[in-house]
């Protein structure tokens, strides 16, 4: 260095307020010369991350109900004794059963993430959690952990094949789990990030999904996931008649709205209705000769045969629900992996829901208010997930909720929703397999369903029927001291609380 | 929503400290369903973008001498009467040489970037600016963004295309420029990111190297920039004698450590000797069946030649060097685009400088304690570029400053550097035509060299043999009251200052 004149330099410093240190070559030691992350076990991992009492970790649902990853971690939490930790997750899966036992031991306190499912569910339900559990749609989660709503203080990430210093993917390795949507936003905003993978490439790994320069550590296991278990039973092959119906519905609907074109864009969920109708708007695409520009959302074969015939261009995959989808994203440079930011964040600069022209969703139950419920049961348990309900149903041009006027002997179309995750003012149109139903404040659709004489019922018509049939379903008793769940809504506002559910006493 | 319970809730709130505000569906105006960011000019942008005086503005320099994109944005910002602006770009090229003139008229009143040429350096050099420019690493500017030292109010960055959402990438388009690794980081973080593309493309765009969840405005320009002129004559083709003999000095180092094995890795700049050393090296590669894992850095065609033949694995890009260079970028998946971050952010988790095993970089000069001078040339103008040179340095292995001994009539071997930008403790070997010198602190590769035979001349020596044919070169002559630049270390601190030149007087 020259020698400096000080007086001018401490000006400038004053002037521009600018607080320069001189280089020191001993200090450079902050400057990271890493090499390789590689540490020897979870446990190695979670004592170098620092995780200690009452933080908070955070797991990604990729592998659905194959995941090996949150029970691997937790039993080493469990050997650490580390206690009071509250879990974010995309998702709570049928994997995270195990999760009880840790509450009942007092290791897990809190729990966030877009659904609850199985015997956590019932145990959440049921009251075993002090601290109320947050439910988030995915771009509700991706939000607050941008804007430091949910701070993560060691996510553990698993990824199908990652580098030595954390370059991680979903799409090479033993366990594949195609897009890892959901962890992106994980990595990018946790303070530490631990990625645990059973495939270790060389340097550099690619493509990148989550990239080294968020990574702290990472930790070679046995086995991350089945993947083998990410399709179960809510991804439908076959249909049933009444699936049937209400598929042709969902078709009718779109064929017959002015967005239905070349270059139209499309979301549907895997229920077996959703799945239908693709199939059913597949030979329509044909015979008129139109394309879709872009497929969004968890991404499942019949859009992976759809983007090959080239009926559609792009897949934007937030999350690979089926082996078709993992072979595709890996193979296909038009089936994009899109972080959940991308997919839903309402608050970002924009999200890629803002840019569908049809959404179709499911429900367990849609009231006359065209409220909808996506999380509790008919008896009152948590069992669903808020997913990207709401955030799609706010984006997308036209809503659209699909789903049987009567499930099992319980009517879905209600006087009034026992929990609201998506507000009635976002969904537009209800199919059912007796018929279709638009919502009052969209005269548009209306008028435009009338000129083309497409036959509307009314949905407090709907919910009459359904009644007719079921009889009125006797009122939840909850015990209105307890709250076990805050539904937010993507906005990071309280849209509903769920109540724990009242002992039944005979 | 039900019934709430608000004591209940209220008690929650307290407790776990969550200050929840009610879903109201007349706040929701807040979210984001932003459908297109296209405005109609670049001055729509600007005004939308908020802009003001006394703010900071940031562009890339991807199209190096053939950028179009500053030019035309300071001419709107020239029109809206706006001043006082700081500029930050990854560099700044010939193309900024207007610059000059939007200093003399108050609107830019600082500088911060990786390299002065040209006009602007000339105009810094003489002290057309109060406020001295700050000059970072390509690294150091990555790390100076994301801590916020650097804010950026207004980013505007060209892409080869984008869609209406701002998805944009350097490798489609009329005006293809490859890697956008620099931006990346403007992107995300600056304020307000305004994209400029000549290329529009339906949504989604794909690569998405520039995603929409970081832009607010896109804007259609008739062209952003000549990419004819990115390789210019830094980049050569054809070598001389002198560069030949200190290729092969380099090749010699190489081949003789321990780290030139299968899997090793290399960064060369784009000087001719750096060239021809890749060229050299390709037959001993072949010959000894020995395959590199990665290239890094600025591609160039040599380097793309030896991906297409299968002696390196893969391309790591975060500046694409030349039109070879772009072309594989946009075709070869295993040339992977990386943001300036990841390339060589020394705070950040970790960067891929540090998994170099050989830097070749290149000099102005080099003085006997291994400092190294890439900005101001022998008449003590600015006329170099810090770029990955300290972060190269500092990550690699080995890191290796070749230069001729002799620049013109000006020794490159010096009693003392006029500027350090890389302090001599980070640069290993020097290699120059008369041979190759060892930094003492690397006792190892003494004795390495040593063992295998290799002779080594002190860079004390190197330096009188440089003065015994040049003589001994002059001091400059600065003003000592003036500081024009401040260096700035990758890591943040100073460690050295450019005075202003002193006017010349017969």
């Amino acid at each position: 260095m020259k020698d400096i004149n000080i007086k001018i330099l401490d000006n400038i410093k004053k002037k521009y307020n600018c607080n320069y240190e001189f280089y020191n070559k001993d200090k450079k030691n902050k400057l990271n010369k890493n090499k390789s992350k590689i540490v020897s076990s979870i446990k190695e991992a979670i004592i170098k991350s620092g995780l200690k009492d009452n933080m908070t970790i955070s797991f990604h649902h990729h592998f659905r109900h194959g995941d090996y990853t949150a029970e691997q971690v937790m039993e080493v939490i469990d050997q650490l004794n580390i206690k009071n930790l509250t879990i974010t997750a995309s998702s709570f899966t049928k994997s995270h059963d195990c999760f009880v036992k840790y509450i009942k031991k007092g290791i897990i306190i809190g729990l966030e993430g877009s659904a609850l499912r199985g015997k956590l569910g019932d145990a959440i339900s049921e009251g075993i959690l002090n601290k109320p559990t947050i439910i988030r749609s995915h771009g509700g989660r991706a939000r607050a952990i941008k804007n430091g709503e949910c701070q993560i203080d060691v996510a553990f990430l698993s990824a199908s094949s990652s580098d030595e210093m954390g370059n991680a993917n979903g799409v090479i390795g033993q366990s594949c789990v195609g897009s890892l949507g959901y962890p992106i936003v994980d990595a990018q905003y946790a303070k530490k990030v631990i990625i645990l993978t059973d495939t270790l490439v060389t340097f550099p790994n690619n493509p990148i999904s989550i990239s080294q320069i968020y990574v702290d550590y990472v930790v070679i296991v046995d086995k991350i996931g089945d993947n083998s278990k990410i399709s179960s039973n809510e991804i439908h092959s076959t249909f049933n008649p009444k699936e049937i119906q209400i598929a042709k519905n969902i078709v009718k609907v779109i064929e017959n709205t002015s967005y239905f074109k070349n270059g139209f864009s499309f979301q549907t969920g895997t229920g077996g209705a959703s799945q239908a109708s693709l199939m059913i708007l597949k030979d329509i695409m044909i015979k008129k000769n139109i394309k879709a520009s872009f497929f969004l959302g968890g991404i499942i074969k019949p859009q992976v045969d759809l983007l090959k015939m080239g009926l559609v261009e792009k897949l934007l995959d937030v999350q690979s629900f089926d082996l078709e989808a993992i072979q595709s994203i890996k193979d296909n440079k038009n089936h994009i992996e899109i972080s959940a930011s991308f997919y839903a964040d309402g608050l970002c600069k924009s999200c890629a829901v803002n840019k569908l022209n049809f959404g179709i969703l499911s429900a367990l139950e849609i009231d006359i208010n065209f409220n909808c419920n996506v999380l509790t049961g008919a008896n009152g348990y948590i069992r669903g997930a808020s997913g990207g309900h709401s955030d799609v149903a706010f984006g997308s041009d036209i809503s659209i909720v699909a789903l049987p006027l009567i499930r099992g002997r319980i009517p879905t179309i209600t006087k009034k929703v026992q929990t609201i995750v998506t507000p009635g003012y976002d969904i537009d149109i209800v199919v059912t397999d007796i018929g279709i139903a638009v919502n009052p404040i969209r005269k548009d659709l209306i008028q435009n369903f009338k000129e083309k004489n497409i036959n509307l019922i009314s949905i407090e018509n709907m919910q009459k029927i359904a009644y007719s049939i079921t009889s009125e379903p006797d009122e939840i008793e909850y015990d209105k001291n307890k709250i076990v769940s805050l539904v937010e809504y993507r906005d990071g506002t309280l849209i509903d609380v769920i109540y724990k559910i009242k002992p039944f006493v005979l």
